[in-house]
């Protein structure tokens, strides 16, 4: 086992689909949620806005199955390759990354927010 | 153009190879390392440890023509698309994610550090 960085208690998490290679979202995951990610085999985070520990698709349903965890040199970031249900983003298209720099829409929007989320929220 | 939120003056950034679709590092970049990055075509980042705007490839030869940049649903994070030369990651494996969590090396090493740096570094 790698010994992992975390800066204030938090290590980055980059969220990958294991079979497009699609790069799905990046979000944080304290000590705790990378442990309850390899025991229950689904993906968990730790919300900054929140401050709390969420395991992905609790409200939307959307969970993440994770097939692998990377962690690059520096053992202070991490890979989830994952398994989306749904979509990854709480807009509704598949990846948070829909959008050039410039604001062209490159994604594909597969569920609408309004009818899955109470309210907005990842 | 989209109004991209800096965190302490810095946006994380997922380096993504644009044919294979690996991800290659994790860095970060200030306003003038994207804005660079768009001038130019190259890579352009902040190195945090350092306090320093750098170009991947100022001491290895090893730059990243970037193709596209995408931006997440919050705008603040960042996917730079690259055609890399040589590899991404210090070490001289093709990819910084060169290893499981468990420690497992899954990548490629594809040049010796020792030839490319004179010191320890990106």
């Amino acid at each position: 086992m790698l010994n992992l960085k975390f800066a204030d208690g938090l290590i980055p998490v980059i969220v990958q689909d294991a079979r497009s290679k699609d790069v799905l979202m990046m979000a944080y995951a304290n000590e705790e949620a990378v442990r309850l990610t390899q025991q229950t085999g689904f993906a968990h985070y730790y919300s900054r806005s929140r401050k709390k520990l969420w395991k992905k698709g609790e409200e939307s349903g959307h969970f993440q199955k994770v097939m692998r965890v990377l962690a690059d040199c520096d053992e202070d970031c991490l890979i989830y390759e994952v398994e989306q249900t749904g979509a990854a983003c709480h807009t509704g298209y598949d990846s948070c990354f829909y959008r050039t720099l410039e604001g062209t829409v490159i994604g594909t929007k597969v569920f609408d927010p309004g009818k899955v989320y109470g309210k907005k929220g990842h």
